[in-house]
């Protein structure tokens, strides 16, 4: 569809237009009607699931044609696992509280008057996604659950799929009495339809970008919309000289071997040169079991057992999303913060160390959205802070930092009582 | 200075370099080493009285050469009264709370770390503002108490007014052994400054307009940073059929009259049809002895005693900030909110009713950044809501809405603790 660009505009303008009357509507909800909305959508899913692999295999097929790689084939796949897993998200979104009316710092002024604030829906929230299907129904649970409308542009590889499951979610707004065009899913795979969205501010309200680093620069650089965003995870472990060495050596295994290629990975570990003679050689012992390739600055080296490649500069601020590590020997606990806040990216780093005014000192003085005390960095994520779901972790300052659930989707209005009272 | 533009761009590089790093400094001071700065500055400006007043003859000498109105003049204006109120501004953002290192919300999670948030600076603030040279002591107060640095450009009718305060501003950070560059006042009047600051998003962190609208809307969308912006104040007050006559009555009287000139002014009133024969007459005599303008609907022009402009589509969406006010008479609840939905602009809107389920359906259905029941729109005010000062007020969604105080200046980011907690 929308072969030339007159089309695709009024396409867009109309979705747009669309999408801000269904907020309106949207707010209004209450927490029952969007969450039987969201168990019906799970239902249907559920008994389209034939449908829905029918239009993924026709996906699967195109992206095998024009050559995919091994592993976005397998992100685009919609196994019966998969599915599942996107009928258990809609079924957990719909027990979480819901964030919208709540009500809160009711304080009385001295004039007399009451203010506090309640949370209420951001208003249109536009998402743009790479290969995986299934972040059209996680996107599309968060910002129902939340009482925003959607507007959702996923991969063109993925376009047969999302539109199947746009076809579900279409009929469960349906039948739960919600607006359709609550969610909408972009259908069309020209690539201009970005660059529209990204200059609707009329309609849409926010802009959330998931994919990969280019992806996300280039939608921060050209949104006239405000956008929430997630760049890299360079993530640093810092094992300070009063470390216990059991829990810096857990922490650090568990820090980068956890999981690969994940955001909240460490990257690079620092290390207090009065403890490093103590807990390299185990420390390497480990990661070398594990298949770990380690990097090591001059201090390292000379330290370290065996051959150790040299870091170089780039390395410290290389998000490897791989079985890489980076190791710095540092003077002290200064020194560490200083690596961080220069090569880091405000993303999730830990300190190791039993000395309290340290760990007080670093809570302060990193400048990242999670920093931690004798955690791993893998806890950094909206199911384990407790959010109930997530959609993304922002790196930005302004509005949400750190991991992105329900809250995120919400902003605060103030709101007054009197009794008819006036300013003097 | 800086007469060709690779200077300036030079010039605003390293201004910029240098207020990332103070930044990092200023993060880290303690509450009472930044209330001393203030208390400094304060004191200093008292001494340098004569100084700041001659430079301000200057500003005031020039603009009258160059025709400024009145009114612009009246604003350059730094009387001894002006002064004073910079002084005591100080004074009272010294007294606030500290909003820096404040910990909430400390959780624990069923995988045993303890989770919570840190309130920390933004960083860089950039404010962009007109002729009122005041302005550059009140951002420069809030932005150094809530532990951010400050980039400010003011007008170029202020610039030797403006380049006296921030002498003094120098003196107060270098005497309470803060960094100089916590507070960098724009040395130039080159137009081109601004843009260079809109476009250093490795600076600064988040821009903050204030003046009038065209100069809001063309800094916010030229802007590579985060804007945090006011654009109108059109507020209305709906009095519903369920009304205190009397409260009615002194909350739209208060709303239009208190002052003209304010974004908080009423400049539409809405009546419900049942209640409007009974409460016009004596609104109309009251608005007309002070000398307000009325515009009104077809259905008021015929309640009317006396002859009464009529309200064009143009009034409904017009700030007059002026002894003009629209009213138009609705059928009900819904037809009101629908109005302020579509003419409104976000800022604050009033109901005045007894009804408990009306005033709430009010509440969540008027999308606005503050919300009344039975108070004046006169009330929307950082200092009236208990903020202590305010920089502006958001009509924005993200981040901040409504009066931005110190909060508003800060974020929060996640802090872990966990006794070497890793994930499963």
């Amino acid at each position: 569809m929308n072969n030339n660009t007159a089309d695709l505009e009024q396409y867009m303008e109309n979705l747009g237009r669309q999408a801000r009357t269904a907020a309106h509507l949207m707010a209004q909800f209450a927490p029952d009607e969007k969450n039987s909305a969201l168990l019906k959508i799970g239902q249907i899913i559920d008994s389209e699931r034939e449908m829905i692999q029918r239009e993924n295999a026709r996906d699967m097929q195109q992206g095998k044609a024009d050559g995919l790689s091994d592993a976005m084939l397998d992100r685009l796949l919609l196994s019966d696992a998969r599915i599942d897993g996107m009928i258990e998200g809609l079924q957990q979104v719909a027990t979480l509280a819901d964030p919208v009316g709540e009500i809160s710092d009711m304080r009385y002024r001295p004039s007399g008057i009451q203010i506090g604030k309640m949370r209420v829906p951001l208003g249109v929230i536009g998402i743009v996604y790479e290969s995986r299907p299934n972040v059209t129904i996680d996107a599309a649970a968060l910002c129902l659950k939340s009482g925003n409308a959607a507007v959702l542009r996923g991969g063109k590889e993925a376009i047969h799929s999302n539109q199947a499951i746009y076809r579900c979610i279409q009929q469960g707004l349906r039948e739960a009495g919600l607006p359709e065009s609550a969610v909408q899913v972009v259908n069309t795979i020209d690539r201009n339809a970005v660059g529209m969205m990204l200059n609707m501010p009329e309609a849409i309200d926010v802009i959330i970008p998931r994919g990969g680093k280019s992806l996300i620069e280039r939608i921060a650089s050209d949104s006239k919309i405000p956008v929430i965003k997630h760049l890299d995870g360079i993530c640093h472990v810092y094992i300070d000289d009063k470390a216990d060495l059991d829990k810096a050596l857990n922490i650090a295994i568990n820090a980068k071997t956890r999981r690969y290629g994940v955001c909240n990975a460490m990257e690079t570990l620092l290390i207090a040169s009065g403890i490093a003679q103590s807990i390299l050689p185990a420390l390497e012992k480990q990661l070398q079991d594990k298949g770990v390739e380690l990097r090591g600055c001059e201090r390292t080296r000379q330290l370290s057992n065996q051959e150790m490649v040299a870091a170089t500069e780039e390395d410290w601020s290389s998000e490897y999303l791989a079985a890489i590590l980076s190791i710095k020997i540092v003077d002290d606990m200064e020194q560490a913060i200083a690596h961080i806040n220069q090569y880091g990216s405000q993303h999730t780093d830990a300190i190791v160390t039993e000395d309290f005014s340290r760990a007080r000192q670093f809570m302060r003085d990193v400048d990242s959205s999670s920093v931690m005390v004798n955690a791993s960095t893998a806890f950094a994520d909206g199911f384990e802070y407790g959010l109930g779901a997530e959609i993304g972790i922002s790196t930005d300052k302004l509005h949400a930092r750190g991991p992105v659930g329900l809250e995120g989707l919400t902003s605060q209005k103030y709101i007054v009582f009197g009794d008819g009272h006036i300013r003097s």
